[in-house]
C-alpha cells in the first residue's frame, strides 16, 4: 500500500500520444459494458471519489462522465446532513440512494468521511476507529453480495504537484474559481492527511470493494487510470460466493432462548368486560408514554410476524387507536416490486425507518428474509443464512440511533388456524383476508415453525429481542402486545445505558461525513 | 349548503339496533368494492379529513380502518413542514405523497388548512383567498381527471354536542388523554369556525371532489355518514370526461411569440479557439453566479428539449461542467414505468423538484406529454390539450416558489440531423446514441414540428419562457445556452420583482397547512 502512494508521488506522466490512443480504445469499451450491465441488469455500481483537495477529482469525474453514457449514471453528492437524516442511522442516507442494478452511482463525500478525520484527529480513539471499519466493511460486504460493486479511488500526487496545480488554475481569472479554501488546506497538512489516507485504504480494501490509487499530476495519466479502473469494475460483475464475510460481533443473545414449543396458550380466555377495561387503560398510557419528553428524541420500530391468521392486523388496530394518526405508519410487507428486487434486500426497509417521535409498525417485516423466502425457496440457503447477520446489524444500528426494536411473534396453535381459517372462508367480513396462499402455507406448517425457531435462536438478541405471543385467545394477546410496547415507551422515562451499544456502533452523529 | 349545516347541529341520533344492521350490511360492500378497485386499479381515493376538533374524527377513522383492509389505506398526516417542505412549493408535499391507483389515502392536515385560517382571520385578504381557492380547485381538478377520486369529509355538530363529547371524555381518567387542547378552544371560536367552514365548503365543492357533512354527535350517525360516503366513492369510479374544468388563469404569453419556421441557422460556425476561450468565461461565470448570496434562496431547473440528435446531451456536460457536482442532478426522462403511471402525469416531475441553491437539469421533461406522447397516441387527444394548462400552473407555481425555469429548444435542420445520425453509426463512440426509434421519429418530422410549434405557442409564458436554439453549429448553440444561463442567474443580483406571481400564485409560506 505504502509502494502504491509512493509511486503515485512520483506524478508519472503519460506520454500524451500514446494515451490518446489507448484512450480511444478504452472509450468504446467503457460505453459497450456499461451498456452490457445495463442490459443484464446483474449488478450497481458504485464510484467512491475520494483523495487529496485540489488535484483534479472534479475534472476527472466530468471528464469520465463524457465517457459514460450519462443517463445511466448518479451523481450522489453527500454534505451536511439534513434533519431527517440526522434522525436516522449514519448509513440511512447512503442506502437510500443506492442506484438500482444496471445503474451508476458516483459517490461524493462517502462514509469514509469520518473515518478519515478520525485517522487524522491527533486524538483518534481506537474503539471509535474499531466501529467505523466494521460498520463501513459490513456496509459494503452486505451490499456486494447483492450484486452491488465498490470501486474506490483515492487521487493522489506529490505535494508540489498539487501546489503547482492549484496555482496554476488561480493565475488565470477564469479558472480561479475552481480552486477551493480546502484546496489550499491540503499543503499544511499534507503528511497528515497521507498517513490517514494509507491506513484507511489499508484497513478498507477488499476484493469486492477494492482501492485504487490514481495518480493525479498528470491529466492523461489520471483519466487514463480512472477509465481503466471503471472498465475493470464494468467487466467484472461482483459474485457473490467471493465477497469476504464481513467481520460482524458476536451479537448477544438475549437469554434464556424463545422456544416455539414452550410457548403455553391459555386457557380460560380474557372475559370481555376485562378486556375492555384493560384495553382502554393500556392504551392511555401508551398515548401519554408517546407524547412524553423522553420520546421526542427516540423513534419506535414495532414488528409483526406471526402464523397466518394468528391475529396480527386486529392487533395492529388496537395498537393505533391508541396513537394521533399522525405519529405512526403501518407498512404492509408483501412480495418485493421490480424496482425493490433491483436493490439489495434490506433497502426497502431502510427508506421506511421512523424519524425521532415517530412510530413504524410492520406487518409483516425483514424477517420474511428466513421465513417465506426460506420455506418457498426464493432465496438461495446462503442467501438467506447470511441475512441473520444483516438483520441483526441493521437492528444493532437502528438501536444506536436511538430507535427501539419492538418483535412480536404471533403464535396460535394448528386447530385455532383451521377454526380461523374456516371462519374467514364464511365470513364476508373476512373473506379478502383468506387466500388459496393460506392454505398452502398450512400445508408447509412444519417447515414454517423450523424456519420460526431458528429465526428466534439468531436473532433473538439482547438490544432487540423476541416477545411471544400466544394467541389462541386474541384479547390476552392483544392486552400482551398493548403491556409491552407500554413498558419499552415508559422504560425509556427512567435513566438507562445501552452499554453494548455504545462499544459495538457508532452513535449516528459520529459517523457523519465530510468530504474526504 | 348552510341547510346542511344546520341538520348537523340537530345531531341527528341514529337507532342503535338499525344502525349495526345498516353497518352489517355496508361492511361487506365496503371490503368488495375496495377489492374492486384495486383489482382494476383505475382508481385512487384520498379522503380528506377535516371537521370540528372534538367531534370524533379520531375515532371515525379508526374505525374507518377496521372496516377496510388496511394494508391499502395510508395515513397522510401533515403538520409543521419540513425544511425540505418549505424549499419547494406548497402542494409539494401533497403531490408527493399521492397513492397509487387501487389505494386510499387518509389526508389530515390537509390543503384546506391555509385556507380556512384565512377565512377565520379577522383581516382576511380577498386577493389571498382567490388564489388560495385556484390552487385547491386546479390540484383537485388535475388529480381527479387522472384517476385520483377525493372525497372530503366534513365533521361537524352542535356546540353543546362538542362539549358534552370532551366533557365525556376529560370525566374518565383513561379517556382524558383523547381531548387535546383544540378540542378546548372550539367552544370559544364555534361561530366563526363554523362560518369559515361553511364558505370553504361552498367555494370549493365540486363533483368530482365534493364535500360530505358527517353529523358527528351520535357514534353511529357520524360512522353511517362516513361509510356510506366512502362506499359511493369507491362505487363510482371518477370519469375524466366529467371532471369540471378549473378556473385557470390567463397565462400571460411572453411576447413576441416564437416561430419555429422563423429560426435562422448560423452561416459560419464558431472556431475552435473562440469557443474554447468563450467557454471558460461563461463557466467560470455561472460558477461564480451558483455561488453567490442571491442563489442561495433560489433553485433552478433548466430543462431540454428538441429534435433527436439537436445536441442536449452535450450541451449539458458543458453545463455542468461548471458546476459543483454536489449542486446538481441530471434527469433523464424516458417512458414512466409502471409505479409512475399508476399517479397522475406530474407527479414523477414534482418528485424531483430541486431544493433551494440546487439546480434540476431535464434531459427532455414534462414537456413529453405534449409532443411525444401526442406524436405517437400515448395519451388521449383531450389529455395532452389538458395538459397546456397544467404544466403552465406547475410552472407558475416552481417560479412563485423562487425557482427559476429555464427552457431551451435545441433545433437542428433535417438535413444535419441526418448527418449526426449516420455519424452516430458509424462511430464506436456514438452507436449507443442511436436507434430504431430515432429513425421512426425522423419519419415524423412535420408531426413533430407540429407538436413543438403548438407547444411554444401555449407554454412560452412571460414567467417561463422558451429560448429556441439554432443547433446546427454545435459550439454556437453551447455558448448560447451557458450565456443564458449565466443571464438568468446573474439577475437575480439585481432587484426585481415578479409582480405577475405575487397577483396571481400564493407565497409558499401562505400555503403552508395547519390542521382544519
Amino acid at each position: 500500500m505504502k509502494r502504491s502512494f509512493e509511486l503515485a508521488e512520483q506524478d508519472p506522466h503519460t506520454d500524451h500520444a500514446w494515451a490518446q490512443e489507448k484512450l480511444n480504445e478504452l472509450r468504446p469499451l467503457l460505453l459497450h459494458w456499461q451498456q452490457e450491465r445495463l442490459e443484464k441488469a446483474d449488478q450497481a455500481l458504485l464510484i467512491v471519489v475520494a483523495g487529496m483537495d485540489g488535484v483534479g477529482k472534479g475534472s476527472a469525474v466530468n471528464t469520465l462522465n463524457t465517457w459514460l453514457d450519462p443517463r445511466h449514471v448518479h451523481t450522489l453528492a453527500f454534505s451536511e446532513p439534513t434533519e431527517e437524516e440526522i434522525m436516522r442511522p449514519a448509513m440511512w442516507r447512503y442506502w437510500n440512494s443506492l442506484p438500482a442494478k444496471g445503474q451508476t452511482g458516483l459517490v461524493f463525500g462517502s462514509w469514509y468521511g469520518a473515518l478519515m478525520n478520525e485517522l487524522q484527529s491527533k486524538h483518534g480513539d481506537p474503539i471509535k476507529l474499531d466501529r467505523y471499519v466494521r460498520v463501513i466493511k459490513q456496509f459494503e460486504a452486505e451490499l456486494a453480495y447483492q450484486g452491488v460493486k465498490i470501486l474506490k479511488l483515492w487521487f493522489h500526487s506529490s505535494q508540489q504537484a498539487q501546489a503547482q496545480r492549484c496555482q496554476d488554475l488561480l493565475a488565470n481569472p477564469d479558472t480561479a474559481w475552481r480552486v477551493t479554501k480546502k484546496d489550499l488546506k491540503v499543503q499544511k497538512k499534507f503528511k497528515q492527511i497521507r498517513r490517514a489516507a494509507m491506513e484507511t485504504i489499508t484497513l478498507t480494501h477488499t476484493s469486492h470493494a477494492p482501492w485504487v490509487m490514481v495518480p493525479s499530476a498528470d491529466p492523461f495519466t489520471r483519466d487514463l487510470t480512472v477509465a481503466q479502473a471503471v472498465l475493470n469494475a464494468m467487466q467484472k460483475p461482483v459474485q457473490s460466493q467471493e465477497v469476504e464475510a464481513p467481520e460482524y460481533l458476536d451479537w448477544p443473545l438475549a437469554k434464556p432462548p424463545l422456544e416455539l414449543r414452550a410457548l403455553k396458550q391459555v386457557k380460560s380466555p380474557m372475559s370481555k368486560e376485562h378486556y375492555e377495561k384493560e384495553l382502554l387503560h393500556w392504551q392511555a398510557r401508551i398515548s401519554k408514554a408517546v407524547r412524553g419528553k423522553a420520546f421526542q428524541s427516540h423513534s419506535l420500530i414495532i414488528l409483526f410476524e406471526g402464523e397466518d391468521a394468528a391475529g396480527k392486523g386486529g392487533a395492529i388496530k388496537r395498537l393505533t387507536a391508541a396513537l394521533d394518526v399522525r405519529d405512526y405508519d403501518v407498512h404492509p410487507i408483501a412480495a418485493p416490486a421490480a424496482y425493490e428486487l433491483a436493490r439489495p434486500y434490506l433497502w426497502r426497509f431502510w427508506t421506511r425507518l421512523p424519524r425521532h417521535k415517530k412510530i413504524a409498525i410492520f406487518d409483516r417485516s425483514w424477517y420474511g428474509r428466513v421465513l417465506v423466502e426460506r420455506v418457498e425457496k426464493l432465496a438461495p440457503v446462503a442467501a438467506w443464512k447470511r441475512s441473520y447477520a444483516e438483520i441483526n446489524n441493521f437492528e444493532a444500528q437502528l438501536v444506536a440511533n436511538s430507535t427501539l426494536v419492538l418483535k412480536f411473534w404471533l403464535s396460535v396453535s394448528k386447530d385455532e388456524q383451521l377454526r380461523r381459517f374456516q371462519e374467514r372462508e364464511t365470513s364476508p367480513l373476512k373473506t379478502y383476508k383468506i387466500t388459496e396462499e393460506d392454505w398452502r402455507n398450512r400445508g408447509k406448517w412444519n417447515a414454517y415453525r423450523t424456519a420460526a425457531q431458528d429465526m428466534l435462536d439468531h436473532t433473538h438478541t439482547g438490544y432487540a429481542p423476541w416477545h411471544l405471543v400466544a394467541s389462541n385467545d386474541k384479547r390476552t394477546a392483544r392486552i400482551q402486545i398493548l403491556k409491552q410496547v407500554c413498558e419499552v415507551l415508559e422504560s425509556l422515562q427512567h435513566a438507562h445505558s445501552d452499554t453494548y451499544l455504545r462499544l459495538t456502533e457508532p452513535e449516528p452523529t459520529q459517523l457523519i461525513n465530510e468530504q474526504v
